[in-house]
Protein backbone atom coordinates (compact mmCIF):
# COMPACT_ATOMS: atom_id res chain seq x y z
CA UNK A 1 0.00 0.00 0.00
CA UNK A 2 1.34 3.53 -0.98
CA UNK A 3 2.04 5.85 1.92
CA UNK A 4 0.33 8.82 1.33
CA UNK A 5 1.56 12.74 2.20
CA UNK A 6 -0.66 14.99 3.55
CA UNK A 7 0.52 18.33 3.11
CA UNK A 8 -0.47 21.87 1.92
CA UNK A 9 -1.20 22.43 -1.83
CA UNK A 10 1.41 24.93 -4.12
CA UNK A 11 4.49 24.61 -1.82
CA UNK A 12 7.51 22.49 -0.95
CA UNK A 13 7.45 24.08 2.60
CA UNK A 14 7.55 21.38 5.62
CA UNK A 15 5.99 18.72 3.01
CA UNK A 16 9.41 19.31 1.54
CA UNK A 17 11.79 17.01 3.75
CA UNK A 18 9.13 14.16 3.40
CA UNK A 19 9.36 13.93 -0.21
CA UNK A 20 12.82 14.24 -0.67
CA UNK A 21 13.26 11.10 1.29
CA UNK A 22 10.22 9.70 -0.46
CA UNK A 23 12.03 10.32 -3.95
CA UNK A 24 15.51 9.28 -3.05
CA UNK A 25 14.31 5.77 -2.03
CA UNK A 26 11.90 5.44 -4.32
CA UNK A 27 9.35 4.72 -2.77
CA UNK A 28 5.89 4.35 -3.77
CA UNK A 29 3.51 6.81 -2.57
CA UNK A 30 0.66 9.54 -3.09
CA UNK A 31 1.19 13.22 -2.58
CA UNK A 32 -2.47 13.98 -1.93
CA UNK A 33 -2.76 17.90 -2.07
CA UNK A 34 -1.51 17.11 -5.64
CA UNK A 35 -5.27 14.85 -6.00
CA UNK A 36 -7.81 16.33 -7.65
CA UNK A 37 -9.96 17.22 -3.93
CA UNK A 38 -6.64 16.84 -2.09
CA UNK A 39 -7.17 19.25 0.18
CA UNK A 40 -10.65 19.36 0.82
CA UNK A 41 -9.68 15.40 1.90
CA UNK A 42 -6.77 16.44 4.14
CA UNK A 43 -9.11 19.16 5.90
CA UNK A 44 -11.65 16.81 6.44
CA UNK A 45 -9.14 14.66 7.98
CA UNK A 46 -8.08 17.10 10.20
CA UNK A 47 -10.86 17.50 11.60
CA UNK A 48 -12.46 14.41 12.17
CA UNK A 49 -12.13 12.24 15.65
CA UNK A 50 -9.30 11.00 15.47
CA UNK A 51 -7.85 10.82 19.29
CA UNK A 52 -4.64 10.91 20.05
CA UNK A 53 -3.09 10.35 16.66
CA UNK A 54 -5.58 13.85 15.00
CA UNK A 55 -2.57 15.72 13.79
CA UNK A 56 -2.29 18.97 14.64
CA UNK A 57 -0.43 20.46 11.17
CA UNK A 58 0.26 19.37 7.95
CA UNK A 59 2.68 17.53 7.09
CA UNK A 60 1.20 14.42 8.29
CA UNK A 61 1.88 10.34 6.56
CA UNK A 62 -0.48 7.95 6.74
CA UNK A 63 0.77 4.16 6.73
CA UNK A 64 -2.17 1.90 6.82
CA UNK A 65 -4.40 2.76 9.58
CA UNK A 66 -1.22 4.74 11.52
CA UNK A 67 -1.02 8.47 11.48
CA UNK A 68 1.84 10.36 11.67
CA UNK A 69 2.78 13.64 12.30
CA UNK A 70 5.71 16.49 12.11
CA UNK A 71 8.75 16.17 9.95
CA UNK A 72 11.37 14.74 12.78
CA UNK A 73 8.60 12.02 13.72
CA UNK A 74 7.88 11.20 9.84
CA UNK A 75 11.76 10.75 8.77
CA UNK A 76 12.18 8.97 11.91
CA UNK A 77 9.71 6.22 11.02
CA UNK A 78 10.33 6.28 7.52
CA UNK A 79 14.44 6.40 7.98
CA UNK A 80 14.75 2.46 8.74
CA UNK A 81 11.91 1.40 5.87
CA UNK A 82 13.25 3.70 3.11
CA UNK A 83 17.05 2.88 3.85
CA UNK A 84 17.58 6.40 4.94
CA UNK A 85 18.80 6.35 8.45
CA UNK A 86 21.63 4.58 10.17
CA UNK A 87 21.95 0.96 10.82
CA UNK A 88 22.29 1.49 14.73
CA UNK A 89 20.11 2.86 16.79
CA UNK A 90 22.04 4.65 18.63
CA UNK A 91 22.93 6.32 15.74
CA UNK A 92 19.41 6.83 14.56
CA UNK A 93 18.70 8.61 17.86
CA UNK A 94 21.46 11.11 17.10
CA UNK A 95 20.42 11.54 13.67
CA UNK A 96 16.70 12.39 15.24
CA UNK A 97 18.33 15.07 17.39
CA UNK A 98 19.76 16.60 14.34
CA UNK A 99 16.91 16.93 12.71
CA UNK A 100 15.03 18.20 15.63
CA UNK A 101 17.88 20.91 15.57
CA UNK A 102 16.75 21.51 11.73
CA UNK A 103 13.04 21.72 12.64
CA UNK A 104 14.29 24.87 14.95
CA UNK A 105 16.03 26.10 12.19
CA UNK A 106 13.97 26.22 9.60
CA UNK A 107 10.92 28.01 12.91
CA UNK A 108 13.43 30.40 13.20
CA UNK A 109 13.90 30.89 9.44
CA UNK A 110 9.80 30.99 9.24
CA UNK A 111 9.90 33.78 11.94
CA UNK A 112 11.95 36.15 9.89
CA UNK A 113 9.15 37.59 8.70
CA UNK A 114 6.25 36.30 11.22
CA UNK A 115 7.84 37.59 13.93
CA UNK A 116 4.51 39.00 15.89
CA UNK A 117 1.46 36.56 14.34
CA UNK A 118 1.39 33.74 11.79
CA UNK A 119 -2.62 35.45 12.27
CA UNK A 120 -0.57 38.41 10.85
CA UNK A 121 -0.11 39.11 6.76
CA UNK A 122 3.76 40.00 6.32
CA UNK A 123 2.76 43.84 5.53
CA UNK A 124 1.31 44.12 9.23
CA UNK A 125 4.44 43.64 11.16
CA UNK A 126 7.23 44.71 8.34
CA UNK A 127 9.19 46.67 10.49
CA UNK A 128 9.51 44.05 13.49
CA UNK A 129 10.11 41.57 10.29
CA UNK A 130 12.92 44.20 9.29
CA UNK A 131 14.47 43.86 12.84
CA UNK A 132 14.12 40.49 13.47
CA UNK A 133 15.70 39.51 9.75
CA UNK A 134 18.84 41.38 10.66
CA UNK A 135 19.05 39.90 14.27
CA UNK A 136 18.65 36.58 12.18
CA UNK A 137 21.14 36.89 9.62
CA UNK A 138 23.95 38.65 12.16
CA UNK A 139 23.69 35.81 14.92
CA UNK A 140 21.40 33.10 14.43
CA UNK A 141 22.26 31.68 10.48
CA UNK A 142 26.09 31.43 11.40
CA UNK A 143 25.21 29.52 14.61
CA UNK A 144 22.80 26.88 12.45
CA UNK A 145 25.06 26.45 9.38
CA UNK A 146 28.06 26.71 11.97
CA UNK A 147 26.95 24.07 14.11
CA UNK A 148 25.96 21.47 10.90
CA UNK A 149 29.17 21.86 9.50
CA UNK A 150 31.31 21.34 12.39
CA UNK A 151 29.35 18.18 13.09
CA UNK A 152 30.10 17.63 9.42
CA UNK A 153 33.76 17.77 9.67
CA UNK A 154 33.64 16.03 13.08
CA UNK A 155 32.01 12.74 12.01
CA UNK A 156 34.46 9.94 12.14
CA UNK A 157 33.02 7.34 9.78
CA UNK A 158 32.71 9.98 6.72
CA UNK A 159 32.69 13.46 6.09
CA UNK A 160 30.48 13.26 3.04
CA UNK A 161 27.73 12.49 5.60
CA UNK A 162 26.07 13.86 8.39
CA UNK A 163 25.66 10.45 10.87
CA UNK A 164 27.77 7.40 10.22
CA UNK A 165 29.00 6.09 6.75
CA UNK A 166 25.99 6.62 4.44
CA UNK A 167 23.09 8.79 2.91
CA UNK A 168 20.16 10.18 5.24
CA UNK A 169 17.45 11.79 5.65
CA UNK A 170 19.39 14.29 7.49
CA UNK A 171 21.60 14.87 4.43
CA UNK A 172 19.09 15.61 2.43
CA UNK A 173 17.04 17.83 4.69
CA UNK A 174 20.70 20.02 4.79
CA UNK A 175 20.30 19.80 0.92
CA UNK A 176 16.74 21.54 1.57
CA UNK A 177 17.91 24.19 4.15
CA UNK A 178 20.89 25.22 2.03
CA UNK A 179 18.50 25.37 -1.55
CA UNK A 180 15.54 27.43 0.64
CA UNK A 181 18.39 29.50 2.32
CA UNK A 182 19.48 30.43 -1.09
CA UNK A 183 16.42 31.76 -2.44
CA UNK A 184 15.04 33.30 0.43
CA UNK A 185 18.50 34.96 1.97
CA UNK A 186 20.63 34.92 -1.75
CA UNK A 187 23.04 37.71 -0.73
CA UNK A 188 23.46 36.55 2.59
CA UNK A 189 24.07 33.23 1.35
CA UNK A 190 26.34 34.59 -0.71
CA UNK A 191 28.56 36.14 1.92
CA UNK A 192 28.23 33.34 4.50
CA UNK A 193 29.05 29.86 1.76
CA UNK A 194 32.73 30.39 2.37
CA UNK A 195 32.13 29.23 5.91
CA UNK A 196 30.56 26.43 5.08
CA UNK A 197 32.57 24.20 2.44
CA UNK A 198 31.79 20.99 4.03
CA UNK A 199 27.56 21.56 3.87
CA UNK A 200 27.86 23.13 0.14
CA UNK A 201 29.50 20.08 -0.79
CA UNK A 202 27.06 18.09 0.57
CA UNK A 203 24.34 19.68 -0.91
CA UNK A 204 26.16 19.55 -4.37
CA UNK A 205 26.29 15.55 -3.52
CA UNK A 206 22.45 15.41 -2.92
CA UNK A 207 21.80 17.20 -5.90
CA UNK A 208 23.50 14.96 -8.15
CA UNK A 209 21.88 11.73 -6.63
CA UNK A 210 20.62 10.38 -9.90
CA UNK A 211 17.09 9.74 -8.10
CA UNK A 212 16.60 13.40 -6.69
CA UNK A 213 18.30 15.12 -9.75
CA UNK A 214 15.31 12.93 -11.51
CA UNK A 215 13.00 14.67 -9.28
CA UNK A 216 14.23 17.83 -9.43
CA UNK A 217 13.86 17.93 -12.77
CA UNK A 218 10.25 16.81 -12.69
CA UNK A 219 6.60 18.65 -12.05
CA UNK A 220 6.64 16.97 -8.58
CA UNK A 221 9.04 19.34 -7.60
CA UNK A 222 7.63 22.41 -6.31
CA UNK A 223 9.08 26.03 -6.62
CA UNK A 224 9.81 28.22 -3.61
CA UNK A 225 7.07 31.05 -3.54
CA UNK A 226 5.69 33.71 -0.92
CA UNK A 227 3.17 31.22 0.82
CA UNK A 228 5.91 28.67 1.29
CA UNK A 229 8.11 28.45 4.52
CA UNK A 230 11.50 29.77 2.47
CA UNK A 231 10.26 33.54 1.37
CA UNK A 232 12.65 36.10 -0.73
CA UNK A 233 11.80 39.36 0.42
CA UNK A 234 14.60 41.07 -0.69
CA UNK A 235 14.79 44.00 1.93
CA UNK A 236 14.84 41.32 4.67
CA UNK A 237 17.97 39.80 3.05
CA UNK A 238 21.55 41.06 3.82
CA UNK A 239 21.84 44.59 2.31
CA UNK A 240 24.93 45.96 0.37
CA UNK B 1 25.13 3.82 35.80
CA UNK B 2 22.64 6.58 36.39
CA UNK B 3 21.75 8.78 33.15
CA UNK B 4 23.29 12.19 33.33
CA UNK B 5 20.91 15.27 32.54
CA UNK B 6 22.41 18.31 30.79
CA UNK B 7 20.86 21.94 31.45
CA UNK B 8 21.53 25.11 32.82
CA UNK B 9 21.44 25.43 36.59
CA UNK B 10 18.38 27.31 38.45
CA UNK B 11 15.58 26.83 36.03
CA UNK B 12 12.81 24.58 35.51
CA UNK B 13 13.03 25.39 31.69
CA UNK B 14 12.89 22.67 28.71
CA UNK B 15 15.04 20.47 31.20
CA UNK B 16 12.00 19.90 33.81
CA UNK B 17 10.10 17.76 31.21
CA UNK B 18 13.01 15.21 31.53
CA UNK B 19 13.49 15.60 35.29
CA UNK B 20 9.58 14.90 35.05
CA UNK B 21 9.73 11.45 33.19
CA UNK B 22 13.08 10.69 35.43
CA UNK B 23 11.47 11.28 38.81
CA UNK B 24 8.11 9.52 38.21
CA UNK B 25 9.88 6.21 37.14
CA UNK B 26 12.24 6.64 40.32
CA UNK B 27 15.46 6.49 37.88
CA UNK B 28 18.64 7.12 38.84
CA UNK B 29 20.03 10.34 37.44
CA UNK B 30 21.99 13.31 38.12
CA UNK B 31 21.58 16.38 37.52
CA UNK B 32 24.71 17.74 36.32
CA UNK B 33 23.76 21.59 37.10
CA UNK B 34 23.19 21.12 40.39
CA UNK B 35 26.64 19.28 41.06
CA UNK B 36 29.74 21.08 42.36
CA UNK B 37 31.49 22.44 38.66
CA UNK B 38 28.22 21.01 36.64
CA UNK B 39 27.35 24.16 34.27
CA UNK B 40 30.99 24.32 33.67
CA UNK B 41 31.48 20.42 32.51
CA UNK B 42 28.27 20.89 30.59
CA UNK B 43 29.90 24.11 28.88
CA UNK B 44 33.37 22.14 28.05
CA UNK B 45 31.27 18.77 26.89
CA UNK B 46 29.34 20.95 24.02
CA UNK B 47 32.56 22.33 22.75
CA UNK B 48 34.58 19.63 22.54
CA UNK B 49 34.75 17.43 19.66
CA UNK B 50 31.51 15.18 19.52
CA UNK B 51 30.69 14.75 15.86
CA UNK B 52 26.89 13.74 15.18
CA UNK B 53 26.77 13.20 18.63
CA UNK B 54 27.63 16.99 19.84
CA UNK B 55 24.34 19.01 21.15
CA UNK B 56 23.35 22.01 19.83
CA UNK B 57 21.96 23.01 23.10
CA UNK B 58 20.86 21.82 26.16
CA UNK B 59 19.03 19.78 27.44
CA UNK B 60 20.88 16.57 26.89
CA UNK B 61 21.26 13.39 28.35
CA UNK B 62 24.10 11.24 28.25
CA UNK B 63 23.44 7.31 29.16
CA UNK B 64 26.71 5.60 28.95
CA UNK B 65 28.70 6.50 25.65
CA UNK B 66 25.45 8.03 23.71
CA UNK B 67 24.36 11.76 24.27
CA UNK B 68 20.71 12.18 23.08
CA UNK B 69 20.01 15.73 22.68
CA UNK B 70 16.42 17.64 22.56
CA UNK B 71 13.62 17.21 24.27
CA UNK B 72 11.06 15.16 22.10
CA UNK B 73 14.70 12.75 21.45
CA UNK B 74 14.88 12.51 25.10
CA UNK B 75 12.06 11.36 25.86
CA UNK B 76 11.20 9.03 22.90
CA UNK B 77 14.06 7.34 24.28
CA UNK B 78 13.80 7.28 27.91
CA UNK B 79 9.94 6.55 27.38
CA UNK B 80 10.30 3.05 27.35
CA UNK B 81 13.01 2.30 29.44
CA UNK B 82 11.28 4.35 32.24
CA UNK B 83 7.38 2.85 31.51
CA UNK B 84 6.12 5.62 30.81
CA UNK B 85 5.65 5.37 26.89
CA UNK B 86 2.87 3.03 25.02
CA UNK B 87 4.19 -0.59 24.55
CA UNK B 88 2.60 -0.20 20.84
CA UNK B 89 5.16 0.90 18.46
CA UNK B 90 2.86 2.62 16.51
CA UNK B 91 1.20 4.63 19.52
CA UNK B 92 4.96 5.48 20.71
CA UNK B 93 5.11 6.98 17.02
CA UNK B 94 1.83 9.10 17.65
CA UNK B 95 3.48 10.09 21.72
CA UNK B 96 6.24 11.21 19.75
CA UNK B 97 4.27 13.66 17.48
CA UNK B 98 1.89 14.73 20.75
CA UNK B 99 5.42 15.02 21.80
CA UNK B 100 6.60 17.60 19.29
CA UNK B 101 3.50 19.44 19.47
CA UNK B 102 3.91 20.53 23.08
CA UNK B 103 7.67 21.25 21.58
CA UNK B 104 6.13 23.82 19.06
CA UNK B 105 4.13 25.45 21.66
CA UNK B 106 6.95 25.80 24.64
CA UNK B 107 8.69 27.68 21.24
CA UNK B 108 5.48 30.02 20.93
CA UNK B 109 5.29 30.90 24.98
CA UNK B 110 9.13 31.68 24.55
CA UNK B 111 8.74 33.87 21.86
CA UNK B 112 5.83 35.75 23.81
CA UNK B 113 8.95 37.80 25.29
CA UNK B 114 11.39 37.34 22.12
CA UNK B 115 9.70 37.53 19.24
CA UNK B 116 13.00 40.45 17.80
CA UNK B 117 15.69 37.71 18.81
CA UNK B 118 17.35 35.65 21.96
CA UNK B 119 20.08 37.92 21.86
CA UNK B 120 18.02 40.71 22.98
CA UNK B 121 16.88 41.29 26.70
CA UNK B 122 13.03 41.50 27.24
CA UNK B 123 13.28 45.39 27.98
CA UNK B 124 14.64 45.99 24.22
CA UNK B 125 11.96 44.34 22.28
CA UNK B 126 8.91 45.33 24.52
CA UNK B 127 6.49 46.68 22.27
CA UNK B 128 6.95 43.95 20.19
CA UNK B 129 6.28 40.95 23.07
CA UNK B 130 3.17 43.61 24.14
CA UNK B 131 2.07 42.89 20.17
CA UNK B 132 2.70 39.09 20.06
CA UNK B 133 1.57 38.30 23.26
CA UNK B 134 -1.90 39.45 22.77
CA UNK B 135 -2.03 37.69 19.81
CA UNK B 136 -0.36 34.68 21.48
CA UNK B 137 -3.01 34.82 24.08
CA UNK B 138 -6.29 35.75 21.99
CA UNK B 139 -5.19 32.81 18.72
CA UNK B 140 -2.66 30.57 19.84
CA UNK B 141 -3.38 29.63 23.28
CA UNK B 142 -6.54 28.61 22.69
CA UNK B 143 -5.55 26.59 19.34
CA UNK B 144 -2.98 24.27 21.15
CA UNK B 145 -4.86 23.80 24.29
CA UNK B 146 -7.76 23.14 22.80
CA UNK B 147 -6.14 20.64 20.17
CA UNK B 148 -4.63 18.62 23.70
CA UNK B 149 -8.08 18.76 25.35
CA UNK B 150 -9.90 17.27 22.18
CA UNK B 151 -7.20 14.80 21.79
CA UNK B 152 -7.52 13.90 25.50
CA UNK B 153 -11.45 13.61 25.11
CA UNK B 154 -11.31 11.70 21.75
CA UNK B 155 -8.89 9.08 23.24
CA UNK B 156 -10.96 5.66 23.01
CA UNK B 157 -8.46 4.04 25.49
CA UNK B 158 -8.83 6.10 27.92
CA UNK B 159 -10.27 9.41 28.41
CA UNK B 160 -7.61 10.02 31.70
CA UNK B 161 -4.88 9.89 29.61
CA UNK B 162 -3.51 11.41 25.92
CA UNK B 163 -2.00 8.04 24.41
CA UNK B 164 -3.19 4.80 24.76
CA UNK B 165 -4.29 3.49 28.90
CA UNK B 166 -1.75 4.38 30.54
CA UNK B 167 0.36 7.12 31.76
CA UNK B 168 3.03 8.32 29.54
CA UNK B 169 5.67 10.84 29.26
CA UNK B 170 3.19 13.35 27.33
CA UNK B 171 0.83 13.46 30.38
CA UNK B 172 3.96 14.52 32.66
CA UNK B 173 5.22 17.12 30.11
CA UNK B 174 1.68 18.97 29.77
CA UNK B 175 1.47 18.76 33.28
CA UNK B 176 4.20 21.23 32.98
CA UNK B 177 3.28 22.72 30.82
CA UNK B 178 -0.17 23.71 32.61
CA UNK B 179 1.88 24.84 35.98
CA UNK B 180 4.36 27.08 32.97
CA UNK B 181 1.25 28.88 32.07
CA UNK B 182 -0.38 29.10 35.06
CA UNK B 183 2.90 30.93 36.78
CA UNK B 184 3.26 33.23 32.99
CA UNK B 185 -0.13 33.94 32.22
CA UNK B 186 -2.15 33.57 35.48
CA UNK B 187 -5.26 36.17 34.50
CA UNK B 188 -5.28 34.45 30.85
CA UNK B 189 -5.19 30.84 32.17
CA UNK B 190 -7.95 31.88 34.77
CA UNK B 191 -10.38 32.88 32.39
CA UNK B 192 -9.53 30.03 30.01
CA UNK B 193 -9.35 27.10 31.46
CA UNK B 194 -13.12 26.65 32.26
CA UNK B 195 -12.43 25.26 28.53
CA UNK B 196 -10.59 22.33 29.30
CA UNK B 197 -11.54 20.46 32.00
CA UNK B 198 -9.76 17.03 30.67
CA UNK B 199 -6.25 19.00 30.79
CA UNK B 200 -7.06 20.11 34.11
CA UNK B 201 -8.06 16.85 35.69
CA UNK B 202 -5.23 15.28 33.88
CA UNK B 203 -2.93 18.16 35.25
CA UNK B 204 -4.07 17.24 38.79
CA UNK B 205 -3.95 13.72 38.99
CA UNK B 206 -0.32 14.29 37.74
CA UNK B 207 0.09 16.55 40.43
CA UNK B 208 -0.98 13.83 43.43
CA UNK B 209 0.87 10.71 41.88
CA UNK B 210 3.26 9.99 44.71
CA UNK B 211 6.63 10.53 43.63
CA UNK B 212 5.42 13.24 41.47
CA UNK B 213 4.06 14.66 45.03
CA UNK B 214 7.25 14.28 46.68
CA UNK B 215 9.54 15.45 43.79
CA UNK B 216 7.69 18.99 44.03
CA UNK B 217 7.61 19.52 47.71
CA UNK B 218 11.68 18.43 46.87
CA UNK B 219 14.90 20.69 47.05
CA UNK B 220 15.29 19.11 43.24
CA UNK B 221 11.88 20.76 42.22
CA UNK B 222 13.58 24.80 40.89
CA UNK B 223 10.94 27.22 41.24
CA UNK B 224 9.48 29.24 38.12
CA UNK B 225 11.55 32.67 37.32
CA UNK B 226 12.47 35.31 34.62
CA UNK B 227 15.67 33.21 33.47
CA UNK B 228 13.18 30.12 32.51
CA UNK B 229 10.77 28.98 29.30
CA UNK B 230 8.08 30.51 31.58
CA UNK B 231 8.35 33.91 32.66
CA UNK B 232 5.96 36.11 34.21
CA UNK B 233 5.65 39.59 32.72
CA UNK B 234 2.28 40.90 34.34
CA UNK B 235 1.91 43.30 31.37
CA UNK B 236 2.05 40.66 29.00
CA UNK B 237 -0.65 38.77 30.41
CA UNK B 238 -3.89 39.30 29.88
CA UNK B 239 -5.48 42.34 31.29
CA UNK B 240 -8.42 44.08 32.89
Amino acid sequence: MPYKLYYWDSIPGRGEFVRLALEEAGADYIDIAREPGGTNEMLKLMKEPGGAAAPFAPPFLVDGSLVISHVANILFYLGPRLGLAPEDEGLRTVANGLQLTITDFVAEIHDTYHPIAVSLYYEDQKPEALRRSADFLSERLPVFLGYFERVLAQNSSSQRYMVGDRLSYVDLSLFQVIEGLRYAFPRAMEAYEANIPGLVALHDAVRALPRIRRYLASQRRLAFNEACVFRHYPELDRQS
